[in-house]
């Protein structure tokens, strides 16, 4: 049985779809993070990152999303959550996916987390004003030249659509205009009515 | 044939010693970042986020150093870069990769790449004063929960090691001791010696 750690409004909302529309058994684990569990000793001998998600598999724990997502549909096959037995296509998926979690999360998170590579008050300030750019930038690629529509990866359905998804739930909160992105919110659109979205969502928000 | 597009000094470093490992028919093609070249029309054309590496193939083109390095290891199985036939050891290598795209790398980038993330010169200082500090941070968490030794899944050498072989690169110019570190020092002196990373240094130093 798997058992995904999670904390609402994270990235873990990736994962979390794809367990659902992969027909996965699994459980969920919340984790508060205004009470900062995600650094608490027991979390942290799971997650030495203290981050989420996590993923608690029989074999040992997985962490990072790309990575999750790929084993997800590797470990679910008849999902047909990813191309398995094309190499170049399996690559271009996870190219889009590796995009969202170095680039794209990553502008988003000097919202923030500038902490994490910054002390002053004024550079926190300074990086959450430019996050509408930063994230606004990236949003203009995906939307030019990087989802194909209706999905990400086309007509099939694919790992990188819940965390597409995901991230550009943000883009409200991010100060970025919706309505220069078209097909990515369409994407969302349709994402929003999948019953394995509303029951992710649902239980997150639960 | 396949085509690597690079710059010295960049993570396109991994992608070329795996290409060497795997014994990949390639050739390569160097950009001069001081001419910002990679924001050439002809390069945008190539890889539109402007950044290197990017891979040509008879299929198209390719970015995005962890996707790069899991389709140079499907590609080229009898090379044994990865654990292809086993979903959670593949992902365990890909979280690693996961982790030094979208944290190791990014907390490096705040040294010179400021400018993505935030606007004063003041805040560029206060984030390059932070380096040592969180770029060493992640390096200990690798030093004690993530490279197992001799390489970085253990005794099998995989797309994992030049990745971490090629970031482990900047630890002295980030200002990170590498005397507390002596997991990773070891596995970078072992990859010196390696003929593939003897042969992918020699031509992007060349």
């Amino acid at each position: 049985m798997l058992k995904l750690y999670y904390a609402p409004g994270t990235c873990a909302l990736a994962s979390h779809i794809a367990l659902e529309e992969a027909g996965a058994a699994y459980t969920t684990e919340r984790l508060d993070f205004k009470a900062n569990q995600q650094n608490s000793p027991e979390y942290l001998a799971i997650n030495p990152k203290g981050r989420v998600p996590s993923l608690v598999t029989d074999r040992g724990i997985l962490t990072e999303t790309p990575a999750m997502l790929a084993f997800i549909a590797q470990s679910f096959p008849q999902a047909k959550l990813a191309p398995l037995d094309d190499a170049f296509a399996f690559a271009q998926a996870q190219a889009f996916n590796s995009y969202l979690c170095s680039t794209v999360h990553v502008a988003h998170a000097h919202k923030l987390r500038g902490a994490r590579w910054a002390t002053e008050e004024s550079s926190f300030a300074d990086m959450k004003r430019k996050v509408p750019q930063s994230v606004g930038a990236c949003f203009a690629l995906i939307e030019r030249d990087m989802l194909r529509g209706p999905w990400v990866m086309g007509e099939q359905y694919t790992i990188c659509d819940p965390y597409l998804y995901t991230i550009a739930g943000w883009l409200e909160g991010d100060g970025v205009d919706l309505a220069a992105l078209p097909k990515v919110a369409d994407q969302r659109k349709r994402m929003s009515e999948r019953p394995a979205v509303r029951k992710a969502l649902a239980e997150e928000q639960g």
